[in-house]
């Protein structure tokens, strides 16, 4: 099985710890991005993944191309050239204090992909699953428009197609989205979404499902869940299921929907080291699930317990083994030391 | 609107995370002291805040003076001399254990402040507002007599007082801090205490202000607060209202006392990053709030919603914007990703 | 009072914070080992300590025995030789991600220890009790022998000793660990297990003690110790009770048995810094409990009170005086800063 | 007396000591750039001195204006945006390898800059000195014309202007250089340049000043001095000489020329910690000296010695005092321990 | 072209800096040995590489395992097990203090290999180049055995074989090292040895050629090379050569030796940053350079520059492309910065 | 052979590498002090050394004591109060910059030591060596007095006592260390000096001895021996002769005077990696060499190379095994690694 994410991958830099910005003079750096984090996830569970995105050529670039090798993503996709990195610098949260992103991406190297650079014949030889997220069309709509060629290659393909909405209002306003993001939904089998994302990007609501409120209503879901597979024919659609108590604290749960059923994970109470990459290491989960033909509810169970994990992780991407989702699924939460 | 304060800055020394002292060999450093800390949180506010005192010339000394300005703090009316610059060594606690604090502040510069140095006319121009704290007055009686030249002066300036109790039993005996605070406190507008200071420098006390016995009685505080307008004819009193569960775990809220009305602020449930310097920018939110006009409920809330960001923040002074502040105030205490 | 122990000190390196194994090039580096960390807590109390090992004479094993004496454990009497140190790897756990621990202790120098290398007479002299634990002989049928040389001199010397069962399955399967371990009781005093070991090396439950189910029932580890008592013939018994709720919080208690008579410490709630070496710090408050005279009640307490404060203190070693065990017992859990 | 310089901040990152690029997952973070840096040194010295940029309003662009508060600098006519920040990667060279700077400056806030935006009547009311970089026109037409619309102001406030010609191949060609920086040079009172920028901006050699050879010429760098002024009309010219004999050592120096008449300083060798910020460091020194009334020779030997200490310093900034160039400038090079 | 190369990957612990072992509680942790070093740095210049040994399953492990990864190397033929991982302690000495490497690699996995357990003709298909050193026969006389099976197989495939004598006298002694060398030697196309080995191997020596006088004699080591081309029938012969002044100033030239003739290379005066792996990466330069058919000038030029670098990078590996060793050969070693 | 030494250790404090005070938020935290460092060098050499002063009870003092136990010093003698404990920051030099020492040691708890506190009949108990140096009795004239009463104590029990003049010129006058170091002269038997002291405190000089000029006489400081020997009858005279290139490069070897002669030590030329505590590094190796009845050529020579490693060691103690030194004086400073 192979699968293949195209996206941005980003240098990520972080104060150290609970600090603020430049409280110190040092950046802890390291990468991600929301389809190479699934990628990522992917190859730990033992699956071949590909990672498709433009990179400048200079060494912190060839970096990024050297981590994602490191995991065993295959890199031999990704083009060069001479523009910059995208970059995201991140203020981790504590208590009542959120995290803070500050995003310096515009002008990148993919943001300036052009249709026709990539070769999606010889990128999907052999593909059995093609994932993306909403940030990549939101790049720009000539990112968008590589989207939407390499959605049509994929079809051609019979590759199964996933997409994370991922709704960024720092990258584009909703109508923009839901304008660009529409066209798109007609190649995508497996949605997902977190619990703000239909309402942001195709103002699909339910009641119940105003986040403010605190608490989640799980009927709301089904139904935002029923009419987007009603408006766009999806056979599945996953979503994510965060209650925020606070910057440390969350739970964490989620809902698998398709043919017309809801499958409810288990709710993990999460002490949190870094919650980005979250919503990514779901998404890798529910792919990994349906491609080796879980059940819904083995799926959305694995994906929920998989991303439990990534929480208690440094780092945008999901350090984890097949194993180690494994004996989380199968129930010990306890976390004894294991010698 | 400009505020001054006058009191010690210190070099904090700690180890680095939950390390006991000096099991690496290393101390992250950093300044801090009472009113220091007050000064600064206003002018992240937005207030033209100044600070006096007495430092070393040494380099340490400008290191000191240099992050003030970082902070935009004025640091002109700073004297220079050639004694040595306070220390205090923290090492932060975790789950039962206590943080500790270990002083070696004596024979500092400040502690060696005499009558008639400081320019208190020129200090004083265009001022509204002069802070001090308890411990001030403790660093010695030299100095305890330059905060009284100081409060003499603010008044001939019509300027407002605020005095923050702060009791430190390791700088004077009870008794001691009783004879020097009581005739200091006719000047003082605006008077700022935690949960055990009234008891402490004053013996005032009322049922249920044992703050041993874990739960804290709002009435009694209410009727402690009464006794010290009484007594002293305050015009305002603030109590900061600690619960401690563990090192790691607080409730935190306080009590606005004013024209014989008491206003309680929200309490919230803290994951501590770093208690220390809590207290002071309770401080700065009391002063900002009533500079500004606010409702005495209003004000409280400001403070304590200040403070409750200090505590996921580590080092003395509160880092935080005003921006920041109002969102909590406003309600959003689920501290989600701010992208 | 004068206390020996006798066991391995291995090197401990472990990734910073809750890192991932080599997620970044760089480990902490300190010493543990069962014996060692019981010889130190009983230095840090006070008592007169000596730990007994076989160290390679290069700079690594150098170094642990100058740690030791910096804690004031005397070292005299350890061999020093050519072959390796033992090494354990330690990735500290968060939330649902349990802690993990890789071993690299075989061939080491302690390992390689022959019967008749350690002058007993010597090591004994002036000596009030010898502690082991259950690795020890795990290391090979050689250090077994040794340990029964040990044993049998201890007794000749009128020494009272203490064995903490501490099963580790990747030393050695349940039923070697009987076959070796039940002959060495018979010079066994007092027994120290935690809630799986008697049942892993001996056989012996109750209802209600098996571990997984979550909640433990302090009448079925009250029947285990009758059992243990009856059929070893130990004075005392003390058995720790860990609850794990996540990596990150447990509840900690303990159960001391004497005389047919079960006596329970406090609970405590814990948030966890570092759990390795709680054992460690349980047995040494229990021998310090029954060496000082405690009763059982106040030695349990004591016991749980020092084990409590080693969860909040990073490494193997217990960093607390006797002093700070008391103002636990004393019950002040709060964790005020102390300035 | 005041100074003010025009240009680029940027974030600076750099890998710990000699590492290369993302050896390790982490950063030194900084701020610098040519004209940055002359500002901090000039208020190093006790002269008061203003920067004028456009940074992006977020954390990061509100850093880099409290730490040149830091330092004194006048940060109040600095221009807020939504633009980026820009940015420089430095890798360290050792012995053979060279340093590497890496530029991710485009798009900045600064290379937005538009005529106009900028308050010249404000920003040069009693101001002395104006001072900018060949770096800053090169970042764009509009820039470039910024930069003429500043330097007509200064004149007609009759301020002395000194420019380092610090030509970057990687920001332009020597034709657009030549072409853009040739109508600037009329404004010009003081030129700085390296062993190699006249050549590259204004093709102005002469014998034995190719500076691959290895070998500096003294009178061949006269006679490109004579050369500069007699095309441009400078009062003065500094050339700065370096000879690299590898990447930890080099030899220093530089020349004043001035009336026809060439001053040369001492030689030192160095031994280097941070080449970055040299020539800035000299710039410094040079306006220093100048502004001061210094003759040529005092001048040039201020300079020389100032730029000579900068190369032991990490950073951009030239962290040191008037009185620290003044003892290397009465001949103490020996490096003794100043207690 | 592709190269195999076949020995022992080490886990490297070092403190960091100058500092002594243990003189803070943390090592600076990465991977190293002879033949990994020389597959790194093949990829790094293009070509395929690929590593051979056996190595634990544990996460430390596969650590290594991924670090191959990241730099190119191919990792297919890595065999698992459940021994330990090798491991050398390296303090970095300075001035007249000497470096030190304390090794703890006995009992390693790759110690542990046996007979056919590697697959040499699935290993060999499509390769050109086959390397080992003198330290991979030394690990036991299975490996030997294993080497020898090797070279057979390579020789079978005509593959061009390459071996580095480095000889390690704590883990065999010149005699046992003679016996188990002089065998493998007639499968040997290339030997490159250091100015110590062919005397301690294989006893081979000439006047002048002591390198204890400090001194070192071109024409004696023509003689050795002469003598050993001679004795063994190689086809090429390389010595490197180092003048150790003291620990931070070494000079560094090497010598190739075929069809009689001697060609010595440029002699680089080194200021070190890390010198191990130092010969490594002049091993790896000479493979490249007779891979691609360079003149014998030419590749002791390349692979002296090559390493000539090597000895400003921290860490066993050569973290220089290709573009920066050419650059070097060319002639620039000013180390000016490259922007 | 036991010594005792009797003065200060303090709380270094400096900066990471060679970063000025302050450029980042952190220190490097050890211990030093000229009389500790020359009882944890002999403890090193395996001599029995105990170290004599007073420190402040809490956790900081208590650190100072467990990392001399650490070095195997005898800690026994050491009286605790509640003072403070003396602090210095050191900025370390580079090149041309010199390194910066900030004291901060007034009113330390060995500063208010006083007469009869000591126990010197117990301290000097089987005792052979005293040794103090200038600094102690600097302290205060308190400090003197005991210092008197020490020496008058250890002729009592016919121990030699060494001196090691250590003028600092911020602690007393010219004049004053005159008058106060006069009087303790006549119970000193081995004087040791560097090139300064002499002249500082006895005003002794001789042509050529003038630091200043750069380059030092080895007739002059004969003469100076001489005149020193002439005037206390010291039995043997050390001078250490530091020649300061800069602050990178040092010069250093020192001369013996005995029975009239000099002799005069190998001159290393030094890399440094820390210069501070070099001169009691010396000083130990002449106790040392003396002690086992070295010839003075032979004691020169331990004692120089004992200090040549000291300058490659961070922090005040001499970090080096018995063993290391002989290597050095056998001759080989080379650097070659030892594996």
């Amino acid at each position: 099985m192979k699968v293949v994410t195209f996206g941005e991958i980003m240098l990520r830099l972080a104060p150290k710890g609970y600090e603020r910005f430049f409280q110190n003079y040092a950046f802890n750096a390291s990468f991600g991005g929301g389809e190479a984090n699934v990628a990522v996830s992917l190859s730990n569970y033992g699956i071949k993944s590909a990672f498709v995105t433009k990179l400048p050529k200079h060494e912190i670039g060839q970096a990024a191309v050297a981590e994602l090798k490191k995991f065993g993503v295959c890199t031999k996709q990704i083009l060069l050239d001479d523009h910059r990195m995208g970059i995201y610098y991140l203020e981790k949260g504590a208590s009542q204090r959120p995290s803070k992103v500050i995003y310096d991406r515009a002008h990148s190297s993919i943001a300036n992909a052009q249709l026709n650079e990539f070769d999606w014949e010889s990128i999907f030889e052999g593909v059995d699953w093609f994932h993306f997220t909403g940030i990549t069309p939101a790049l720009g709509s000539n990112v968008a428009q590589v989207c939407l060629e390499a959605l049509k290659n994929a079809k051609k393909h019979k590759i199964t197609v996933s997409c994370d909405l991922n709704y960024r209002k720092n990258l584009w306003s909703t109508d923009t989205a839901k304008q660009v993001m529409v066209p798109l939904m007609e190649y995508v089998d497996v949605l997902i979404a977190n619990e703000e994302d239909a309402a942001k990007v195709f103002g699909i609501t339910s009641k119940g499902t105003e986040v403010e409120s605190g608490v989640l209503n799980p009927n709301g879901y089904k139904d935002v869940a029923r009419q987007l597979v009603s408006k766009f024919g999806f056979k599945k659609v996953f979503i994510t299921l965060r209650e925020s108590i606070n910057a440390n604290h969350n739970n964490w749960s989620a809902m698998a929907f398709s043919d017309d059923h809801a499958y409810f994970s288990k709710k993990y109470e999460l002490n949190i080291v870094d919650r980005v990459g979250g919503g990514d290491s779901f998404a890798a989960g529910a792919i990994f699930g349906v491609l080796n033909g879980y059940t819904d509810q083995e799926t959305v169970d694995f994906a929920v317990a998989a991303s439990t994990l990534k929480h208690s992780i440094e780092g945008d991407f999901n350090r984890v083994s097949l194993k180690e989702v494994n004996q989380l699924v199968q129930g010990d939460e306890t976390g004894r030391v294991q010698r």
